[in-house]
Parts: structure tokens; C-alpha cells; sequence
């Protein structure tokens, strides 16, 4: 069965909402004439299980259970099920969905996969975004990859904004970039994943990532929400892309930022990231650089862990930070800095230093304060950027 | 180039936050190490226009002008540029999206070409909506259709939450609807079409939507933003899926009727859907059962029609309505309803009458007074649901 939680602002008649939604929403009304077919249509309605009264806000929760048997096992037809017509019916908010533990797909390698692919098993991963964002050649991109990746880095990915541009093809990035990533491989033994942003239409984008595993991409980014969750579906269920999914949270603002409509950030990049097939999913920080909700980050890590799928919280991240997100986190968390890195006064492989050395202090739980920092990538991270 | 309209409420500094998107939402910040780029990444910058006060809002709208070479010619990147972080930085809403008309894709068939199969140039076309939604077999959905295509019905749809379902596959929802089209086709020379629901992840779809022409279906339904718009290109693009595509809103308001959050219903299913490749767009009328803007729809209507796509105002629709609906479109509309036909007190054959009848009124200015009306269909009608 599947239960989702809609949220009502005082004065819309919740309880009223509720049945519309239980019954517009799966099978409608019918009449006399389908008498006969009374049973089987029973079985496709909703039900409206509770509606109680938020305290602190006012607001009514109705919790409505929708059968399994009206939906194919997606998160394409779920969100159409649950919130199609109804999200044009006025003020409401999805704020959860519980789904069986079968529900749609897990991981192909998520957090262990992943990992195992780094050969980094006791320690957050360091993650960085290529900035500038657009307008740099193949080339550029894999100078920018060689400073960072021999200064220690785990993870790269394009800005999301990157697509298949004339200026730097999908292809010649991931080409120029392999070569950098083959070569730390042979000279230090250390596996950098590199997360190629993959786009077009639902076909092609098909096509071009199957075409970069073959190429050799060891990832993939994808914009899930620009792009339709079937595509991620389809990404994840394709046996010849074996290599790990990260999903970007571009444009999740238009479905989820609204404080009485659409659907809630917990429901789109967590439950939905987590049964749609995703390895890793980005998010906004709530101390980063988006405005974001403390309780909302937390749900989106714990629906995530709980599926074996990676937590990325990003925007604004930087070395001064790392304390704040070990002890949010521990280490099952990958740290994502695109200017935190890039933009480092010393340079980019210094901004990869400073996030290990920050690393380095949690563990020995030294203090972040200036005075008591050794010159180095650190210090000079923190005097940029501060510290949490 | 493209032009955006971004909204922001009175005592967000749009001055300051327009150039963020400008900026943010393209290539980003650089320093001296990219001034051997400066040339190339200037480019690709977008452009603050101007920032202007609305007069009986106190809102401010900033237009940022965007290079279309920071993009793949579609809807999905467009949407990760222009809205794609900065969606979750803070109140702010997308009301408008200027595109070359070389942007993005053309319908196949569109107005002209659904006329064409249907051969029927003259006057709006009536459509109908299998009800109940969910719960019905193939050959229930046959004996409906039966009812309303000898009535002189033009088209049918799938309920948008009518999936691949055990109960009704697809396929056999199909096969048995294909043989009424026939025996009607056979029977009075008419065309019948009906837009099959096609669902799935983006690879299974596509498949499947070729599948379901090569087996006969002559339209097909698409929920474009629950699957996504690369998801709508794909279709439109494929040479072997030539029949007209019709796009269902569901899902449009959880992006779309927050009022300071997310893109305006004008932008997606508009703008969106005229450049995405849809042959039909549905999306509620103003005078229907969902809160609707008039202006909106205005503005919907002529993205449409500007680019021979289809208009087809849903939801509440029903034989009461035509007078209204005929002044505000004219001739090039589809009148869509569900349980305005279905639910005729006599059957969904006197809901089908009921709309030529007032077809027919309409075109000789006679009055939908109840006591003008003689005995049949449409007065039933008119008893039933009332008049506009």
C-alpha cells in the first residue's frame, strides 16, 4: 500500500480535500450502469486513513492509502496518481509518501558500490564541481582535473548547467578527462570517479550514456527533475550503464520551495531520489549557500541511507564546514564544493588539501578557530570563507 | 537569444538577485587564471535587460537575456538555466520565456493535421474522456466507446491515471478500441481517434508508443511533466510515431500555481508545450472545475495556436459551457470533457448529441435558456450541469 501525506493551510476544508482526492484521483465516480463492475472498481479507490490538525501551524495533514495495483511500480505514474490533477485544485502540499520497501528500484552500487569502486571505505569522500561552469574547452577541463585529482580528490562532476555544447562535446570532456583520470590510476593506484552530465532528448540521452560507459565514464550526473524521472528509471535499469548515478537537484525549487503547493524537498530528493534509482543524490545544505530546512535535510539522509544510496549535501560547501557536516553526518557523506575548491586563494589543488586536512582536525576533534590553524590550505580556506 | 521574465515579490532586491541569475545560472565567476578564456566564457554569460516595478504589485520583473549556445535547443536544458539552482534560492517565479521560433520542435500534425485525419475543418472537435478512470476491461472501454463514436464523437482519451495496468494493458485497451474506430471507419466513413496513454520508464515508453502505432493507434496521450519533456521530444521527434501527440497538465500545478514559486502555467504549458512538440495541449479552462487564471489561459492559447499546436481547455467542461467556450476560441478548439459526456443523465451518446446540439446553437446565436431549449440531450444537459 502506499500512504501520502497532504498538507492543507487552515481554512481549506481538509477533510472534505480529502475524499476528492482519495476518489478524483484513482478511479472517480460511477453510476448504475457499471453496477457490474462495482467490485473491481472498489479495489482501485483511495482512502482517506486520518486527518489531524498540525499544532504548532494550524494546517490539517490528511493521510490518504492509494492501491498499489493503480500505479507501475515508478515514481512517473506514482506522482501522477497522487498529486496530477489535484496539484491544479489549490492550496496543498505533499509533505510524504511512504512506499513499500519494493517500491520502484534501489542502487545499482550506491554508498558500498561506490565506495568499493574507490577503495576508500573509513572516511567522507571529497567531491568537486569543474567552475567556471560553461565556456571552457575539453582541455581546460582535464588541466583543471589533473590539479585537483593528484591533490587527493575522489569525485568530480560537471556543473549541471554544462551540457553538450559545441565549446566542450560530452564526449571530448570525457575523453580528455579519462586520459587524466588513467594516469592517476597508474601512478598513484587511485581511482577518480568523474560524474559526466548527461542530456538530450529521452532517446539520445539513452544512447549517449550508454555511448560514455563504453567511452569510459566511471559516472554519470543527471538533472533529473528538467529531464523526467523515467529517464532516471531508465538510466538505472540499464544494465550496460554500470556505473553509479548522481542526481542533481536542478529546478527542485519549482516543485518543492512553496510554502503551500507542490511537494515537499524530503518527498522529491529523498523518498523519490531513493526508490528511483539514484547512487547519489545532491541536495542543498541547510548551512550552505541555499536557503534549506534543517528537518528536511534530514529526511532526505535518512530516506537515502536507508536505501543504500548516497548523501550529497552541496551549495555553498567549504572546508570551514567540514565539522559542522561530520557531526551531522559521520563519515557516510560525500562533500561537494564547486567555488569551496576551485576557488581557493592558493588554487584548486589547495582547496582539496584544505578539505583533507579539515577532515584530518574532526578526527582528532582539534579545533577550526584561525589562531589555533597551521599556515597552510586550511587556514587560508577559512580566512576566505569563515567557519560553522 | 532567449529572454526570461523572472518575478520577484516587493522586498526581494531584484536588482541584485537578477544579476546572481545572470550570472549564477550561466557560466559563474572567474579569475585571473581564466583570463586566457575571457573571450569565450564572456559569451556565454547571460545579460540582465531590465528590472521593472509592476504597477498594482509593487513586484518587480527582471528580464535576463540568456545566449542560446548555453543550450541544446530544448526544453529540459532551458529549464536547468534558466531555473535550475536558482529555483531553490528564494521566492522568485518565471512568468515569461521568449524563445527564437526555431527553438525547440514543431508539432508533426498539429491543428492542420488533426483536421486532416479527421477530415473535419469547419468546426470545433468534440472529445471525450473514458470514464470511470480506473477499473474498467478493454472490452468495457470498447462498448463505451461504441456509444459515443456513433454519437459523431472525434476523438477519445485514456483517463491521464489510466496506465499499463494487469486489469487494462495497454496494448489490449488498444486492440479492442481499434476495432470500433474500424467498424465506425467501415460504417459511416468517419475517423475516430484516441489518444492512448502511454506510460513507463523513458525507454519502455518510447518503445511502446512505437509498438502502439505499428498495432493502430492513430493518437497518443502523454503526461509531459511526470515523465518529463525530454520525454515529449524523444516522441515527437521519432518519423515512426506519426500521430499527434496530446499533453495532459497533470502534475503542472506542483510547478506552476504557488504564487510567488516555480514557472507559470502560461510558460509550461504554453510556451513549453508549443516548442516541446505536442500536436494538443490540455489545461484547465478558467470557467472549469480548477482555480484558473483567464489571463493565463489567453496567453496559453496563443503559445498554441501561434505555432499550429491544438488548444484543448479541460476540466468541468460539459454542453453548457460551449457558448462561452466558442466566444473566447472560436473554431480551432477541442472541447474535452469526461463526466460532461459520460455523465449525461442519458448516456454518454446524449452527452456527445448534447454537444452538437449547442454546437449548432451557437453557430445560429439562439439562446441556451432552459426554456428555449426543446426536449433532448442538450437540455438535459443544460438541467443537469447549468449554463455560462
Amino acid at each position: 500500500m502506499i500512504e501520502v501525506d497532504y498538507r492543507f493551510p487552515p481554512g481549506v476544508d481538509a477533510q472534505k480535500q480529502a475524499k476528492v482526492i482519495a476518489v478524483g484521483q484513482t478511479v472517480g465516480t460511477w453510476d448504475a450502469r457499471f453496477a457490474h463492475r462495482q467490485a473491481s472498481l472498489r479495489e482501485h479507490l483511495g482512502e482517506v486513513i486520518r486527518v489531524e490538525t498540525e499544532n504548532n501551524t494550524g494546517c490539517n495533514i490528511a493521510t490518504i492509502r492509494f492501491p498499489q495495483t493503480n500505479v507501475e511500480n515508478d515514481i512517473s505514474s506514482l506522482l501522477t496518481m497522487i498529486f496530477g490533477k489535484y496539484s491544479m485544485a489549490g492550496a496543498a502540499k505533499v509533505v510524504a509518501v511512504r512506499l513499500p520497501q519494493d517500491y520502484g528500484l534501489s542502487p545499482k552500487l550506491g554508498i558500498i558500490g561506490i565506495r568499493k569502486k574507490l577503495a576508500v571505505f573509513n572516511r567522507p569522500l571529497v567531491m568537486a564541481i569543474f567552475k567556471p561552469a560553461l565556456g571552457l574547452s575539453p582541455e581546460d577541463h582535464a588541466a583543471i582535473l589533473k590539479e585537483v585529482a593528484y591533490a587527493g580528490l575522489d569525485i568530480i562532476k560537471d556543473d549541471e548547467i554544462l551540457g553538450d555544447l559545441d565549446i566542450a562535446p560530452t564526449l571530448e570532456r570525457l575523453r580528455a578527462c579519462r586520459q587524466v583520470i588513467d594516469e592517476v590510476k597508474q601512478k598513484t593506484g587511485r581511482t577518480i570517479l568523474y560524474a559526466v552530465n548527461v542530456t538530450g532528448s529521452a532517446d539520445k540521452l539513452l544512447e549517449k550514456a550508454r555511448l560514455l560507459v563504453r567511452e569510459g565514464a566511471n559516472a554519470l550526473l543527471l538533472n533529473v527533475l528538467p529531464y523526467g524521472f523515467s529517464v532516471l528509471q531508465a538510466l538505472a535499469a540499464d544494465a550496460d550503464v554500470n556505473v553509479p548515478i548522481f542526481t542533481h537537484p536542478a529546478l527542485a525549487g519549482a516543485f518543492c520551495a512553496a510554502p503551500e503547493h507542490g511537494i515537499a524537498y524530503s518527498v522529491i530528493l529523498g523518498t523519490f531520489m531513493a526508490h528511483g534509482g539514484a547512487d547519489a543524490v545532491l541536495y542543498p545544505a541547510h548551512y550552505g549557500s541555499l536557503p534549506f530546512d534543517a528537518v528536511e535535510e534530514v529526511k532526505i539522509k535518512d530516506s537515502l541511507r536507508s536505501r543504500n544510496v548516497f548523501p550529497v549535501p552541496s551549495a555553498g560547501i567549504h572546508p570551514g564546514i567540514v565539522p559542522k557536516t561530520i557531526g551531522d553526518y559521520g563519515n557516510n557523506v560525500i562533500l561537494n564544493a564547486g567555488t569551496g575548491i576551485m576557488d581557493h586563494p592558493d588554487g584548486a589543488a589547495a582547496g582539496v588539501r584544505a578539505f583533507f586536512e579539515a577532515l584530518e582536525r574532526v578526527e582528532k576533534g582539534e579545533s577550526f578557530e584561525l589562531e589555533s590553524l597551521a599556515n597552510g590550505a586550511l587556514k587560508a580556506a577559512v580566512e576566505k570563507w569563515g567557519k560553522k
